[in-house]
């Protein structure tokens, strides 16, 4: 009984340093350069899920745009929701609250680029799908994020159509890779 | 009683497998450009410990000033020490022993800059605190650092007082950013 | 004996969630920018293992050319192997199954140089052992990876003889430093 009882402590001990551990490395995944090549694995499957339910999000791990830069992620409806709903792929980024973000100058105000590859083994033969934008510093999505805050996610509910996605090769081996780029080429470190 | 043992055996197993995705993460933090900008979350409790006790020292994550460079960590008396001693906070850099010891020149000769963030929101009108220096190689902080040894800490003993330290926006939401920079754009890549 | 139940389960939870850490600090490690720098520390008792073993191979961890680039590894043989075995070290590269392959183009191009360190501490008398090679893409070694094959490796059987590894300062604190360097300056981003 005794030995139990410390067992059972050493358990829990462990199950919150793994907690910890877990955090620790999501936030290291965290450190980037503002570009996000994002794989989803096993579309099948999970279209199919998320084709069950309505507005299933699946959301990409959080990356910063520098080392001490703005936290961001984004979100994918593989079945889209709003006016991509049923038809469409749909994706959006939203800014996280960050560690840095009182160092930061708000509104944002970094141009994002969102790409679907084409992975045709010829690079010549690839039609990758870009979109591009630059926020509009007026609309809420772009302000200061606040913590507990369910950010909105700005984006494109029609970003390609699953006639479309299921043509060239934007899926090959049941994965395809949606990269999300910030250009930080005007930002000044500090 | 027979799984009992078991259990303690797998147990003690996860323990040290713990310890060592400990290790593996503090190594994998330090990977980074010789840039670590510290942020010091809950300034008023860790303040008012370090008041309670004599020298009481905070340190920083360790960092690399690049891939396989010289390891490094800084060090916070928020309460002073030395000279600095319940009047200033006190910040200090310091050699530790790093993996890559032997590949490096030595005395350590790089510069170095701390910066104190005023985290005022309009860009233009933060007053930021800095210091520079440039290590003196006849010193014994920079030759090359000894395993076990208490590596000395260099740096500024008043490096901001605390009434300054209250003003403007160095504390906000009970947070202070401090950078420590080394300058390695003169370092030629093996 | 209900207690003892509920913890064998969490145990058990916990040793799942502690191997899927241990993966992904392994692919956190991965990222990197083409250039391995390898510490061999413990090095008289590994060549005494090795030794005592025929054509025991030492895997260095994998990593990337670039955060989305190619999947290598490097492999050593401290007591050589094929025409190396027995009196030199041997030193070989190889292409490993890596997340991206789909994005990247095949085969592989890039030049690779491997150099094991002089830790000779006045760098003007160090004499560094280098070799470069550039793919040579009608070889199988340089083709697109298939998962769970066990690709080959290409490089040096007579990478330093075991007479010259123990000259100089290639061994020093019982660790010498093996450098594999990815020539990705011609690599254009996606």
């Amino acid at each position: 009984k005794y030995h139990l009882n410390l067992m059972q402590d050493l358990v829990a001990t462990q199950d919150n340093q793994l907690e910890s551990l877990r955090n620790k490395i999501t936030d290291l995944t965290c450190i980037t350069d503002g570009i996000l090549t994002w794989k989803m694995d096993d579309y099948k499957n999970m279209f199919a899920t998320t084709k069950a339910k309505t507005s299933h999000e699946i959301c990409s791990e959080s990356f910063y745009t520098s080392r001490y830069g703005y936290k961001l992620g984004a979100t994918v409806f593989l079945n889209g929701n709003g006016s991509g709903e049923d038809k469409y792929l749909s994706l959006y980024i939203r800014l996280l609250p960050g560690e840095y973000d009182n160092l930061l100058e708000w509104p944002f105000r970094l141009p994002i680029t969102f790409t679907l590859f084409d992975q045709n083994e010829h690079f010549e033969k690839r039609v990758n799908i870009r979109e591009s934008f630059l926020p509009d510093i007026s609309w809420k999505h772009f302000q200061k994020p606040e913590k507990d805050s369910d950010a909105l996610g700005f984006g494109y509910p029609k970003f390609i159509s699953h006639v479309m996605l299921n043509t060239r090769n934007y899926i090959k081996d049941d994965a395809l890779f949606i990269q999300i780029k910030v250009d930080t080429s005007k930002v000044i470190p500090m």
